[in-house]
């Protein structure tokens, strides 16, 4: 399988679909290349209009949870990285995420949650998804959201 | 109008010099360049020797003026770029701008905040001022101040 | 002496070895390697299996305490650095380090917290350790520590 299709199965399990136009918030951009690097924007768990995952991880959402709505950012981050590099199968390396959870006062899991961020871009790009990443226990987020994730990709 | 131009006037604007050394605080320095990439450090709305907008925004600091601290930011940063490039006209690309936003516990309008500095940069740079942006709602900022931003620009 | 031997020297007066397999958590992977720009991910103040310094600055933790806590974040990041490059004489510039400091509500003094990895950085590499820094006051941070540091390197 291409890391295209690993990403349309991942797609398909998390029940979500990634296609059409990704709305993002505020007078900005999703992706800048900058020579071969690819910046990609914090996302959100939003797929359409619909908002998921808002609340406190350790208070409102559990573990489980917050770990696929740090999938669902990774996703929609390598869906920006597919449409400005034209394939995954571009990519070189991740050199950076940044995984920013929205912590209840004694959650201390964020690496845990942002595994869920991490395990993603393993399925879905194999060894060259490799990455670097930051987690951190952030007090609020965009529309409360449980979890934001940018990252900067490596392409041809 | 230049660049350099669109920032005088939006100094006028904002009713602050941003002219004259720029004080930093802390054993480090306001841009690193590393290739065609200058990195900028976090900038906090402080004019010379004043603190502008101290406080927890959503609470201390009204949506209004957290955008204005926000462009105050970026104009500190862009202030930066241009003394390290000789001029604004250098620029080619802001790959990445984060912006973080001093939140009060139910604040989450924090891209509303960061469009403040997106704002300001789309008005003094145009089109090559297109970036991405990641915004996070923080507990607390360096000397109490509503918000910081950083950036990276990519100059000739 | 030599940046590494400035290193083996920090590392004795803080009373840590920084040598043998740094143990990291989740899914990914210490460094990464894009053209010249080592990317290393955000480091705690763990030393081997133990971790130091578990708690809110400003609370539980004093400022000479952070600012030690920040200092062994830097250092877990330049060992890194240094295994990657083969030493920390390969080191150019320092382009950014971001201090994420877990803050009691009224803590405002996250720049000077973040000056422990700065002095540290300086104390090591010399004027190519000149850095852009970003400093902010996080909720929470993975496992309850009290700082987390990450930064980019620009190595031969």
């Amino acid at each position: 399988m291409t890391a295209d299709e690993r990403f349309a199965a991942a797609a398909r399990e998390l029940g979500h679909s990634f296609d059409g136009e990704i709305k993002i918030g505020g007078n900005y951009t999703p992706v800048v290349r900058d020579g071969g690097q690819l910046f990609v924007s914090g996302q959100i768990p939003r797929v359409g209009d619909r908002l998921l995952y808002v609340g406190a991880v350790g208070a409102d959402i559990g573990l489980a949870d917050a770990r696929t709505a740090a999938a669902i950012c990774a996703m929609r981050a390598l869906a920006f990285v597919q449409r400005a590099a034209g394939s995954l199968q571009a990519v070189r390396a991740i050199p950076r995420i940044t995984v920013y959870v929205r912590s209840a006062p004694a959650f201390t899991q964020q690496s845990e949650v942002a595994d869920g961020a991490s395990d993603l871009i393993a399925r879905v790009l194999g060894p060259v998804g490799a990455h670097t990443r930051t987690s951190v226990g952030v007090f609020q987020l965009p529309k409360g959201v449980a979890v934001e994730v940018d990252l900067i990709a490596r392409v041809d």
